[in-house]
């Protein structure tokens, strides 16, 4: 049979062979497509990032050190401070130009959606439901490195800004830059140890929770601010409010009502991860509209799914992986090609880049300290939680790079800082195995 | 506490007003950066995507048709057949020409993910354990369509095609893309109705998982031909080879050990993730980098994990939905984009693209129906799954847009294809009905 259908090709193909076709005009350019190769190159990039990224990673936990570290390292190592410096030919290969964008979106898209995640794993119940005191304690956490940071300003600005960016802005984004804390990594490790339930535990839950909800309100104020004109701040500012007050007025009950019955049902189908795409993609591009970042749509809308419904665990699985896996990487990697470490050439800049470290680590250590101890916490365990808050992660990366976009960071400055959250994250690990001993300090590696 | 750092602050802002900045240089350019606003107008694009696809897929479920072909539609009607000819200003604004290229690699890597599933769903076993008669059959199902599209070469060539593509390139592509079954559909309606396990079941669903690794074949031939130098062809052939060689030699027996570990481990963590992103973007790099698509890369990864693995249930969950959801109608908006209704503007060119549809759904119903009986099904499911095969959907697509991509067809003869493949996708849920009646046609609909 087959031979039969090959001869009968053969016969169609001996005809056909003398047939003319229209001359070829010149070709057609399809604006949908990319230039040829692209595609080729972006998967190339993608599968560098993630081998460079695992593998640091894998490293770094081999050296009892958290892999977040190692990847993050990885990316600044893809980027023009070392494989652009050391193998351009390589570099230039992996990470050509016209691919660079690729990955910034496909970083950003990622990132989006880990804000989103990052909100559907806030625990809104625990701000709810605690006590002012808490509040006031964990404002303390925030204020002291808050301060320091806008402080420093006053010594970098004249260094390190241009007069294109106001002093306010500057200042602020600086104060931000150093009260970050990781939420994420915070309250994993809580759960992971059982502390979330106990009454010390909640408190401190709370408290990051706190930090974490006030310091993107501070970003979201700076983004507003950092338009020049004060008629458009007004505007900005107010039209945040109106939204933040559809998203938690409106589209919470609908989250809930939605929640509800996707559990009453049992789950299932493809309509959830629909909702959250829609409504995360829809917030998404209003909060571009309004002048302040993508992201923090698309974590409001993660804040309002309820946190311990059926709905929230399926979304999480069905996108947690891809996006811790191949998603963030990217964004490591984003974040390493726009990191010059080549810029901090003289002695006096790494100079001020120590002081940034010491500032940011000693401010946020010693103020998340006291807060814990404040909240009942035994010393050893409330310096063990400072040590834990001083970790910025990629949440202090995301902050930079938009500080990067709004151009209130030059780029000698936003290579500082990214070098500052790589150190302070660095040191959390000795710091705990320092206060805890070996075996507690092992179960937090594992989760950070 | 607030007012006390509220005032300190102002204090440093008030010291800080007075220092003065360098003045700010040439805006330093950031090479991993996209245009400014290009992300926004990214999410805008997804947004409207996805609304669009999805509305229009529900609609179709309205009026007993499968949401796929809403989704198809929903793509053209984005595109410049109707979006652009009729609201030009809309559509600038939703998909200018600089956002299109992200949707394209998105669209493009969203494919490559679904093309592993794909593999991943398909169950070698069936292949292996059947009799060589089943085979024997279900090629007799694809060698109908696939030499009467050939033979339409004869007649299409001089009036479609360019004297810059050989005549067997053409001959071999159009009698792909006659022969193409949409094969997930398919087995997804056979085991909802419990038919997989049964002899008939089972023997249909092998011919399905033949036809599609064959047509797969094919395409991988066309493509390698399509590159013209002769000594090209054959290295491209035999690296091609020595690749498949590789993967069902070395990579099937370490992908049978991992998903054999991962169960006795009960699942979980990220690393499976990792290691099926990493397998899948390497095989697309390599066969991108050996001449034939990384599709195939991607597909051949996937049918390697066992079928019927907690790693093959687990990836399958974690991917699926964000594909399906998002990544898919991106994929027919990327189509869309390249469908120009507009270039068939001749009555005679309408009459071609109807001798096309009917070519195509006659050679494949008449074709798949007989190979039906022959494997012993009674005549009216032999004709209902004759109608089933007709159904090319998404892998259609897939072909068309490869095509496109070679130059082998033209932007004329892609539009026909494209209406061809909506259209045979399209009829059949009314086949189905008048066939089956409405009860059982239902349930093959729901799950199109």
């Amino acid at each position: 049979m087959l031979a039969g259908a090959g001869s009968l090709f053969a016969v169609i193909r001996l005809i056909g062979l003398h047939l003319a076709a229209p001359a070829a005009g010149a070709p057609s350019s399809s604006a949908a497509t990319a230039a040829p190769g692209t595609l080729a190159h972006v998967l190339l990039a993608l599968l560098v990032i993630l081998i460079a990224a695992h593998s640091v990673g894998a490293l770094f936990r081999l050296l009892h050190q958290p892999p977040v570290v190692g990847e993050m390292i990885a990316g600044i190592l893809l980027g023009p401070s070392l494989l652009g410096r050391f193998a351009p030919a390589a570099f230039a290969f992996v990470l050509p130009a016209p691919v660079a964008p690729y990955i910034s979106v496909l970083a950003q898209v990622g990132v989006i959606l880990y804000m989103f995640l990052m909100g559907v794993e806030l625990d809104t119940g625990l701000l709810r439901n605690r006590a002012h005191t808490s509040i006031a304690i964990s404002h303390a956490s925030i204020l002291g490195p808050f301060l320091l940071g806008s402080a420093l300003a006053l010594w970098l600005y004249p260094l390190y800004s241009t007069s294109a960016v106001p002093f306010t802005v500057f200042a602020l984004l600086l104060g931000v830059a150093m009260s970050i804390t990781a939420f994420p990594v915070l309250a994993r490790i809580l759960s992971d140890r059982g502390m979330h339930t106990s009454r010390l535990g909640a408190v401190a839950l709370a408290c990051a929770a706190v930090d974490d909800v006030t310091a993107w309100c501070l970003l979201a104020f700076v983004v507003s601010v950092a338009h020049a004109q004060p008629a458009r701040v007004l505007m900005t500012l107010l039209l945040t409010a109106v939204f933040i007050a559809a998203v938690f007025l409106i589209l919470s009950p609908v989250a809930r009502w939605y929640a509800g019955r996707y559990s009453r049902r049992g789950g299932g189908g493809q309509d959830a991860m629909l909702v959250a795409c829609a409504a995360l993609l829809l917030a998404s591009v209003v909060t571009e509209g309004i002048g302040i970042q993508a992201l923090f749509g698309a974590f409001l809308v993660g804040v309002i799914v309820p946190h311990d419904s059926l709905l929230a665990r399926d979304l999480v699985q069905r996108l947690e992986d891809l996006v811790v896996v191949l998603f963030l990487p990217a964004f490591f990697v984003f974040t390493g090609l726009r990191t010059q470490i080549g810029l901090i050439h003289r002695w006096s800049d790494w100079g001020v880049c120590l002081v940034i470290i010491l500032v940011a680590s000693l401010s946020k250590f010693l103020s998340g300290a006291a807060a814990a101890r404040l909240t009942g916490l035994r010393w050893r365990q409330a310096l063990s939680l400072g040590a834990l808050m001083n970790a910025r992660g990629l949440v202090e990366l995301i902050v930079l790079n938009l500080g990067l976009d709004l151009g209130v960071l030059t780029p000698t400055l936003f290579t500082m800082l990214v070098i500052m959250a790589v150190a302070t994250t660095l040191m959390t690990a000795p710091a705990l195995n320092a206060l805890l001993g070996e075996r507690e300090a092992a179960l937090m590696e594992q989760t950070l």
